[in-house]
């Protein structure tokens, strides 16, 4: 790892989950009265003023959508908070990055009934997965080591599903999704070329598969209704560690599909 | 079954499926030659004049857009077609109501390896499936039976997934897809009304759920990570016979789903 | 809930669960100090002289199969065993009634591993696992308002499994399963008489299922290999709570299943 | 291939497959007098006498239990066998080898609600697989070229599951499941040392793996009921083919599973 003009660079071998690791450690070791004290030194989420926090917190604040609550979600959101507060004896702590104002709300909603031990440690969670993302928002990673595969299975006839095509789109706020390539699968229903994304393209964010299944199974002869059940299935999935290898495949039948982070 | 100003309804009782049922029985029932006679009745789906078509076949054909063919894509349409015709003493016959080019395409390439029984068989249930969708088009269903329901398990705690938020869209061709209506799942895990479409509502067509798994797994406290893995759930299907119950479920974790044609 | 010389006897309205829910919260709100003296009052795990020990706890350590372990075993768990002791400041907690020595072992070296403050969360939902247990035990419960239903969806077809037999057998640890019941799936793929268990047969334990597919798929003509992938399809599952309602359905085609606890 | 003393040898190139789709191809391109003939050829399934029947055609019904049917049964299949033969004007042909009396009643009934140009086929289909086995009874394989796997993920963490332990049974029809081996899952829940059976010794049968799941799910820390829902998984499957590779995996959380055929 690099410091230069006060940014942090990682080198081909480093990895930013094993700093991310360490910097952990290091609290999860600390006394109780200092994880106290960490979580009381937090800013209180909110829906109004946002001048006295820092930079980060601002913009992560901003991105929640907080400051757009309705009138009936804002009381909603107040009463909450204090309660939360006066239980727990230190303010409601979430990773608002990637939070959408119903997020913030059911968290801290399900969170409040937590048993006081439980929500420490919640809380606590959620201050490493603020750091997670500070850390990946303030490091330059040089050559991520991550990738992106798929596999595609017929669970109606127990084959690869070869010549299957399907679609990667990057998904942006807001924006209509960014198309990133086609593909189509080989005979063991896995894309031809390796990953679809790796290195510099391996950014972190929301993405999306879509899998003509309905021309596939034509193909197959498998379909005799009219309009298919299925036709186009989309699987939309993050990416949340530069350094990882997910594996999101798609086991499918005419009737019935499923997905799951492999490895 | 009522025949007004030769418009086809449908009483309170009737469903069209019985109905489309008992004209697949006469053509199963009659004998190879009628058959074979039958499925050479049928216009060759073609990538340019359709003026000798029958106003219905036109349609079908433009919408399956093998109007808007590249010059490879015809030229590979054009030679399967033949080969085809020699090979099985038919044309090539595919409900294209919903199919789009590369639907063709893909069913072209897949059933010209056949043998000539199986295509047989193959040919005259796209017979069956074209009666069925312009049964669907030509009749007016007073009172569709047909209903939608759902229901969300939650596989990594073993329990309903209640008080999850959800979408219904209805997907259109070329157009942005239309908000029907927003859920909040009960104790059960089920929609806490009844049936998200019935009656009049319950149009045949293409749907979609999102489901807001990323929110509820964030008040049931499971996620660790930064970005979540699964956040908004989109679910695509096709609901094809208005008299049909379908029932479409989602089963999930914060790490994978599955979902099927249920009843 | 009675108590006649001695013995619990809960009435037709009370749950057992409600019993253990509101024990659990005594504890829960108990200030850190005497949950930690609560923890230290367990006895240790051990793999030699039981005597000391209440009865409760002689049996279910018995159980456990501790005194069995080979002289590795031994040594592994009676290391890990102290290195747990200093580490975390309370004897390792394990509701063994269950477990073989296998899981006592998995889980000795897998709670070694956590943080402080997440082991004593787990030690003391191992306290509140054993209440529970014993507490099962203890109490005679006169009508169990608990259930097993089925149901077997076809997701090669869409459709209901109907027609498909299936068994219900009990396990019983070192002696063969106890058949209890034979079925056969109704048109919506479900048990044609209701419940598999309930009342007084819904008794806490072991289960399986077997789902006769091969047969299933043999009538529906979807098998062309010679030994089919799926015939005979067990499904072993525990239940643990005499109030409670247990869906454990299948999804299955003739290549791939699922199973899940439904609702 | 070899014919040794009228013994057949596939050398180490060969696959039995490619043998068997050459003897298919011939039969499906035969013309229609050609195939029908075949089938009248064939004997009937009988419940009575045997001695008219080639050796493979006796050993395969003795093994059906189609001798021990009940009088009800006897009936059952008398009268429906003879609506058959007059259905479709040739004899109900299954590959009987793995059947029970069960599944020949089942095929029986459901295939006799065919229509004839499908159950036509449905005959033929019946022909290759009885040929399959018969090529696999009388080819002594030298080196078989399948291979059987497992992989193990854990979809509540979203993660594989590694240190799982499992055990691989051979099942034998009336006798006592045979012991194979006991692995224990790697770092990416895979088997540490390749495939569990290849070469020699992967022989056409059945098989079952044991997954010792509440184990795994004990040292995560994942339980927190009594006796866990899902404890010792098994997963039965049929090996049909010497010269395939068979992956089994298995996708877990404590409340659900799914299996599949993969590749």
């Amino acid at each position: 790892m690099n410091i230069v003009d006060g940014n942090l660079t990682l080198d081909s071998v480093s990895k930013v989950g094993d700093l991310w690791r360490e910097m952990k450690t290091v609290v999860d070791n600390a006394p109780y009265e200092r994880k106290l004290k960490l979580l009381r030194a937090h800013p209180d989420l909110c829906c109004e003023k946002l001048e006295s926090l820092s930079s980060s917190s601002q913009v992560e604040q901003t991105r929640s959508g907080l400051q757009s609550l309705t009138d009936g979600e804002k009381e909603r959101f107040v009463t909450m908070n204090g309660q939360y507060k006066s239980k727990f004896g230190f303010p409601f702590i979430l990773a608002v990055r990637h939070a959408t104002k119903y997020t913030v709300l059911a968290a801290l909603e399900g969170r409040l009934k937590n048993e006081v031990d439980v929500e420490f440690l919640a809380a606590l969670s959620q201050v490493h997965k603020i750091a997670w993302m500070r850390l990946l928002h303030a490091i330059h990673i040089e050559n991520p080591k991550g990738f992106l595969t798929c596999h595609v299975l017929d669970t109606a006839n127990g084959v690869p599903a070869s010549n299957m095509r399907l679609h990667l789109h990057r998904l942006h706020p807001q924006e209509q999704p960014e198309f990133l390539a086609e593909f189509q699968t080989n005979d063991d229903g896995r894309l031809p070329n390796g990953p679809a994304l790796k290195g510099q393209d391996f950014i972190v964010g929301t993405y999306r598969w879509t899998f003509f299944v309905g021309d596939y199974f034509a193909q197959k002869g498998n379909y005799t209704s009219g309009l298919p059940f299925l036709d186009q299935v989309p699987i939309q999935f993050g990416l949340d560690d530069p350094d990882q290898h997910y594996h999101v495949p798609l086991l499918v039948s005419p009737w019935s599909y499923s997905t799951y982070r492999g490895s």
